[in-house]
């Protein structure tokens, strides 16, 4: 009785793999077949690399299956894998390429809402979100330097406890809004300094972070999402110079160059456009470049 | 203003990956260090090698939230995911080499149910599920050759319109019972000749079947679980031969070495124990070879 050589099993272990590939050969849809062969190629590379155990392959299909039982409409454990994987990130990275001085795109995350209420320029979008007044400002321009009029700015932020507005799920519409560039493509609003939060760490994926030592915490930052006819659209966020979170976002968002200087200021000085907050407060300069919308 | 180099960008896009891998550097357990290290890699690659949409993301976010939300205690649909796409045939290809004569292992599927009725030597374990009657009988012998007493085997099967006992949803048990091997390791048993069915594909894995052109299609089978003392756990099927779904089993479970010949017999033939079927049967022998506990 012989014990088969490692040639041997290195065979019947690719044999699988030909037979699975070979059944999804004849996938009508040529897009959908050159990605289930990847898909299968790479899950079976993974199986074998680290000769996965079958008690292994239990606990993945029991992640799976919580990650599926704690995702609802307002909560996507799935996205929150992908995000905390990376693979948020690089496909965005695939998806957006770095364009010259086009500015960079970031993940959207799970907490923008569409029908935003419109502010003026200048105009208050906290909805009485909490927080210290921070005021942001900048142009829109398109990759020749040339000024965007009327392009829209979405923006959307936590407040500084660290919740979005959606997630007091009592209705309340606070720290979001839209407005659009004037004739020389500028912008203005008001909103609240940024602050850290944590991603929702208390199903499958939070348990995976606390087992492999990672923080659930997200650098403090504020979303943007501007569109304008004939140029890409643009999903970003700025981010919050000196934060010590930025090394290690949760969901590897932070790009170097979507790191703003957020000047603070007593309630002594007053803001440019004549407003005097009671409070300290902060203003941030963000100088936006929107690639052609072919690249 | 110039596009970057495809330097530039997959410089960009390895430096997401190098980030991702760094912030699980320090998990506290090693295995799994190296499991989330290989799963980060591959992921990664796939991303890249099909550079993924953000719209095809969006397409798998929705199809493992959808395969979430069918899984019940009686529904699993990452293990049929898992099945269709060979991961759980390689899983046990791994864990279960090939061991000289030893029997091929194959997936456990997820129709077993413990504490099944016990039946003597050539006993019934159809309860009353519908089909022609098939005699099984074999032994069991380790790897020396020397028989196996006591070996306890577990059975269960589909009735002749493929579904098992569990899917009826009524609380019958049919179809499934365990056995013991006698002195000289022998067994025998009544059950109904294996019928070919689908695996449920009412949900998401059943769409990406009938997206990608594959039947959900299992080969007619019998399933096996068999332990004894000191050797190692055997979980198998038999095939029939000549089943022309041998070649295209929707989970990829076939081996040529399970794929037994089913002798028809004219209800005119008796039985070797003397048993007259009123209807056709068929026969069938399977000697099982356990490998030892550790190889």
């Amino acid at each position: 009785m012989t014990r088969q050589t490692d040639a041997d099993q290195a065979r019947s272990e690719a044999l699988v793999t030909e037979k699975v590939l070979a059944s999804f050969a004849r996938t009508p849809d040529e897009r959908l077949r050159e990605v289930m062969d990847a898909v299968v190629r790479h899950l079976h590379a993974l199986i074998r690399e680290v000769r996965l155990t079958e008690a292994e392959w239990e606990a993945a299909v029991r992640f799976l299956t919580r990650a599926g039982h704690i995702t609802t409409d307002t909560r996507q454990e799935f996205i929150l894998l992908s995000d905390v994987l990376g693979a948020s990130m690089l496909t965005i990275g695939v998806n957006h390429p770095v364009h010259g001085q086009a500015t960079e795109a970031t993940v959207f995350g799970p907490f923008f809402v569409a029908d935003s209420p419109r502010v003026e320029p200048g105009g208050d979008i906290t909805g009485g979100a909490a927080g210290e007044p921070c005021r942001v400002s900048g142009t829109v321009t398109d990759a020749e330097g040339k000024p965007v009029a009327g392009a829209r700015i979405e923006v959307w932020e936590a407040d500084e406890d660290g919740h979005y507005d959606v997630q007091y799920g009592d209705g309340r519409t606070a720290g979001r809004a839209h407005l659009f560039t004037d004739a020389e493509g500028r912008y203005c609003f008001w909103g609240v300094t940024p602050a850290p939060y944590p991603i929702p760490h208390d199903g499958p994926v939070g348990d995976l972070l606390a087992a492999t030592g990672r923080s659930p915490m997200r650098a403090a930052h504020l979303h943007f999402m501007v569109t304008a006819p004939g140029l890409r659209r643009l999903v970003t966020h700025i981010f919050v110079e000196g934060d010590e979170l930025l090394a290690r976002d949760a969901v590897f968002g932070v790009k170097e160059s979507l790191i703003k200087p957020f000047t603070r200021h007593p309630p002594t000085d007053p803001a440019p456009d004549g407003r005097e907050p009671a409070t300290t407060w902060t203003d941030v300069v963000f100088d936006i470049v929107l690639a052609p919308e072919r690249i």
